[in-house]
């Protein structure tokens, strides 16, 4: 094993991302591309607008590649100045001086650390983002697939771990595919419109860009430089597929929070769906399984069990993102034009954001595209307490009769009957002399029915699948 | 002192909020009137679709009144089912039964706890966010007068605590406006669309809602109740003034995520501005004081202090608000059709959030709008590097004439020349052979003034103006 | 209502905590009486060192009562100097002076809001811990006495949601009781030696404290005031029942966060007792049941439902604390001699990790004290796998007579028939023809009884039992 | 680049522990060979007590090494059990095989995932805690050092970021000397009695290791295996040099918790050192520089700079551990025998707390052992407000003449009039008429020398100084 190799995470500690496609778009050498791309793409911006050598550009854009650094190096020596940019930028104009002594000297020219650190990151968490919303658009569709094909299927509510009223597999499903799309449009924002290029220069007036503007570019002193640094942030992002932003961000972090609280709602909604799938696959219930496959949810130490694996590592993301995204939020109060702490302290959660979410991205696609329901244990179970889950009903349907407050004393009783003698309420019911000549047995039977009394579940199932389709413009918005 | 007093928390441990205006919208006594008006208009809207007599609705709205109820004698018996809705539907039932039998029938009819609870968190949000919004208006304004004001007031950039270049105040004051109007488009779109009524039922299928409105509404049995489901969130919302939903949102908890988070965006961007205001504020600096007011920032001990205080109030909710939005996003993994836990634990960090940030806005309109700016401490603390701090300007300058290796030895020794004689960096650069005959004494004298060297400051000023002024249509939107 | 109540919470919105002892101390005005007798004690300890006369500290002794203050006056005076305690010591300053003009000099003599504030707040958690302890003794009690009675009553453990291997409830029991005692030795550590009085004076240099005492206190020049600096501390503790500190921690947060870690502790511990009783008394298991009281656990929708209410609330704390107990984490960097904002941002989360882990203890006092134990329920429940939870056994068992390889094979083979046709794993292990002769059905029977395969469960409740009486001398300590 | 070097995680983004003993003791390499040799030292136990064979231990010892396996493979087949021992057992099972296939049935016999990896991370940290208190003791070692040295240099106070009355530097390095005491103390009982091995089994019961003892280890079954239950887990604590539990922790996470508050009591302690230093060695004060080093502190973009990096490294990881913890904390809420992401979301924040808690100390040795300190600067910052520093000093003196209030009144005019005039205050003082023949102008003078009001300063430090030197058994405990 190399030195390299020993000081490095590989996922061992992190199965929910362990060789996902985030992970490895979010690796120190991903990042460290990212970083060079942004190198590389403000000196062909600049060569563009004419503050470079067109000649220099090219031998940066280059020289500029990750597998030229030694990563570990770079992360030791980023100890000297805090950040790894400044050993970065050294071993870059090292390399591209081998090259072209003179192009050296258009090398992060202008910039500052920050410009480099802030917009490699955006650029991946642009990536990454791209391949979460892929994963994403794998649980929606496969969500709405269970939604459609079970939003009649009847099956218990529980509140407080209680039964309570009946409602529909459909409705479940539609319920979590409703969080997938919330999360998926905050992040289609995001990634649209709110991962901007950083470009301040030392400490956000961008006077570095602009002096070597006026120095280098023919005419730019006509005024003042105005028009170079309106068109350099434009062109940075145009060639990055970043946004553009309207002042450098140094000290508002705005877009660090908004992706942080976009990840933690997706986390926060695929560990519902993960959460829900523990419950009704407990050995009692059974009601859903996680897709079989060769050697998951194996135990080390007994033969027989099926664990479900997927579900543990979304809640495993789940569970960790909130806090991670506290600390993006607590340390975004950036004090003077850079903090000394606060900034170096949002690099590791926000990658870890990306991944973690990434990964469970991914992991819930795997489990909602191969979830198993078992519509006779959905059944058996809604079954389970002899009529008691449509109680609300009995007490609105019965207090028309007998008005609610004997309605409630009535079924107070009977249910108490239910529930000690094990028969069924509707036979129980059948026999109270308030409902004598009211209600016959069969009546009661079907009034009791909890597969009659699912309320507005297909209707609601229905709204949530016409947003899946995109035919929600005349949808509510909320 | 009265029990209920005795139990009561007035804000004494928590400044940044009393007597506040948000202080005042997030109450025990305020969120009991948002559950109860949540109840009167239910009833209302039923009433008006032909679910509920309109002489209950009536009845029930004149009784559904805070001071009706015993805040603290609620709170206890909310321990009997985990939430306060419970009792209050047992005393609003038996409350309007002392006045009209047949009405009490009606009371929350169809509902469930959380339907009250959410809707009457999100009716309390509303309030409290437009009070917050409004204190927002004024910190803009008065950051946007104080970025214009001083859009070319020269002062030191810093940079993990050491003079980097020059700014202007006018950019610093545009960097903390650019943050608030970043929380305020937030607030004002969670406030907007972000805000829904909750309507489910006991567990989310609207069946009790459903059920009353087959007995009750003429034809509603026609369509099945389809109708009837569609109307009733959207009469409720325009009631309340609050969204109507796609569908309840009883697991799905984006409401409370997005809120969470604009207003942990919001008390970061005030944080920074404290952060800056303490720096600057210092004894060695003095660039900037608080307004002075009777009695403000006095101190127990030593009689001639005049301690930052507001700056001190608004970070103890920046420092708060991040974990407590933690819990919501942590507490967003939402189980079965109701979590045990997992809801109740929302309630009091989403209320706190409420109301630190609107106390910490309300504090920053008062620190923003008195703020004292010391021209004078800022040019001589600009000054007191002799020219160092415009050393990155000279760097790029001699590099055209000596290359950027010959520029770099030659700063770097007259910089510690400069340093250790206390003489101004011009001067001595002026004596370097290197130079000779190329760059007069004034020339560098006036190429090291750091009043000439800020950069776009002032464009960039002029872009967060515009947008502070609505005037941003044509401008990034990053 | 008046303008106190109407600024008031009662915890409306905090169940967990409404009513308990812990709320009770932990009231603003429980706060403001500790940080009166704070003022009390120095005073008094002051007299009897010389420094203040004895009767200006009888009077202030007599006038620092919370009743001659107001609570919401207070808190928006605090506002002024971003602290409650300059207005409080202006108000008694002006009681006291009403009584004895001369004796309103000795009010806060030497002293400095910080040495207030924070010694209340340790009397505040002192007398706060006293509560928890005798809930946590009522909780610890009551858990060894499930732990005994049921020593020995068979239940499925679960992994990951599924059937494992055997365990005993009397097992589970001793975890939680495991836990809460983890947690009741550190809270009786932090109670004993962890809550010092705080006494620095206006930078925490003792000055003022000397600087009077060196004017009024016969001798006290004799040595520079060394024994007096030696003496105060320890008089104001003795007389505070807290700790004496080694020098004073305005800056050094240590008591805050052990005190905040050792709650966080508890309300994890608890938290994971009501977790579990939420588990097992799901509608589907039953094996246990919370206890039934008066209006305990009714649902405003649903008359048959019984819910888990303690539960849910025990966990709204353990979401909740943790959270406020990273808030303590992160403002415990204090810089310089007082922060202007981290030491602010520590006294609500402080007070709310109190109340909210107090009002948990009070919660789990009554939870396992009338816990309802089904073994009927738990023994059904072990036997719905029909043999497969002893799994792990027969592949030692059969890998003896087998080989690891080919026990392995086997069991695999049976598992899947007596899953598939729902024979018991016995029946079918008895048939097949590796074992013909070496293994009788009766035999394979006493195998596959989950009952006879709990492993050290039994030694295991003992060992958590003795170190519950106290026995734990000779056991391991971790 | 090969795979596992491009899934790899170098440490770029997180400086604060590049290159550090801590980093290197917390690699993914690292921990997997930790959890091999938990499973090389369970057979070496269980053969020491008869129930493995001696040379099935002896293979498994020399087989179980991290060159074996490959990390990125056992990382990304982890996600099929949501652990890695899983593949970790396949694996290190094929290998042993491969060696002696007999011996592979001793392979991790009665054992369970969470056995290998629970105690494979207590060992982990145990490693890193030797490690990081090594650093702690150069750390308080330089703090002493400055302690003593600069026992009477005074310097300002600051509270709010007001000078507030005189102090000396050595309270101030006491001070961090102090918390620094604190935090190596708890992690001093962690290390000691706080890092327990795991030893459940499948659920807790011991049950597998306890069946194999039974059909292995000659006269186990005289007792019913209670010795060896009894032998096995304090044999395997004495192999790895860990605690021996009470009982298996599965389900009762105290260690990790308590692990995690120790490290962020001592990252707390270290962000305050680090954001003391960088508040001091602002360019305005300069009090303060942090040692000088080929590399330190440079800017990117600003030639001249030296950046506190040091220091921004110490609070980057401030900034991460409250929240990671917060996660653990969160996540101690185990429910059944073993949760389905609680346990899981551990790894990752607890690995991270240890080598970022790890790198600070680090980075703090480094900080202390060379930090300047420059007397000058802080004498010229003392006298920068004129004497006013002192004003707590001069009320109590004139109070003693004059009365508190008609002291008050005079001290705030020439308060005011030396703030206006820029003369100082003692010369102003001299010429109140109230004083006249009472104060000398001399005697003024040196009533207002701020190195004479230091109160009890130099007494404090000698405390602090006399714990460091473990002379503190006659001190306060708190």
């Amino acid at each position: 094993m190399t030195s390299t190799q020993s000081a490095a995470d590989t996922g061992l500690f992190s199965p929910v991302r362990a060789g996902t496609p985030a992970e490895a778009a979010t690796t120190d050498a991903a990042c460290l591309q990212a970083m060079l791309d942004t190198e590389a793409a403000l000196a062909r911006v600049q060569a563009r607008l004419g503050a470079v050598p067109e000649s220099a550009a090219r031998v940066i854009g280059e020289t500029a590649r990750a597998e030229n650094f030694d990563l570990y190096d770079l992360a030791v020596q980023a100890r000297g100045a805090a950040n790894p940019v400044v050993p970065l930028v050294r071993r870059l104009t090292a390399l591209v001086a081998a090259e072209d002594a003179e192009a050296a000297h258009s090398v992060h020219q202008g910039s500052t650390s920050q410009d480099i650190l802030d917009t490699g990151l955006m650029l991946v968490a642009a990536r990454t983002l791209d391949l979460v919303l892929a994963d994403l658009d794998r649980t929606a569709d496969a969500l709405a697939r269970l939604a459609a094909r079970h939003r009649d299927t009847p099956m218990a509510a529980r509140t407080l771990g209680q039964h309570a009223v009946p409602t529909t597999f459909g409705l479940k499903a539609a319920g979590w595919l409703q969080g997938v799309l919330d999360a998926r449009d905050r992040l289609r924002r995001v990634r649209g419109e709110g991962l901007p290029v950083q470009l301040g220069g030392a400490a956000g007036t961008m006077a570095g860009y602009l002096e070597y503007a006026l120095l280098h570019v023919p005419h730019a002193a006509d005024d003042g430089g105005r028009r170079y640094i309106r068109e350099l942030p434009a062109a940075l992002a145009a060639e990055l597929g970043l946004t553009e932003p309207l002042v450098p961000w140094h000290t508002v972090r705005t877009p660090v929070a908004d992706l942080g609280a976009a990840l933690a709602l997706l986390t926060g909604a695929l560990g519902g769906i993960a959460a829900d799938v523990q419950l009704l696959s407990r050995t009692e219930s059974g009601e859903l399984a996680e897709p079989a496959a060769e050697g998951r949810g194996t135990s080390s130490a007994m033969p027989h069990k099926r664990n479900p694996a997927l579900s543990a590592l979304i809640r495993s993301a789940a569970y960790q993102v909130p806090s991670l995204v506290g600390t993006l939020m607590q340390a975004s109060v950036h004090d003077d034009e850079r903090p000394a702490g606060a900034w170096h302290a949002e690099w590791p959660p926000l990658r870890d954001c990306l991944r973690l979410a990434g990964g469970a991205a991914h992991t819930a696609a795997e489990l909602t595209e191969g979830l198993t329901v078992h519509q006779d244990r959905m059944r058996a179970d809604l079954d389970l307490t002899g009529g008691l889950v449509v109680s609300e009903r009995l007490a609105a349907q019965l207090s028309v009769r007998l008005g609610r407050a004997e309605a409630k004393t009535l079924l107070a009783r009977v249910s108490a009957e239910a529930a000690t003698t094990g028969r069924h309420l509707a036979d129980v019911l059948a026999e109270a002399p308030a409902l004598a000549g009211r209600r016959s047995a069969e009546d009661l039977r079907k009034l009791c029915d909890p597969a009659h009394y699912t309320g507005a579940a297909g209707h609601l199932v229905d709204r949530v699948l016409a947003r899946h389709r995109g035919l929600d413009r005349d949808l509510p918005t909320g």
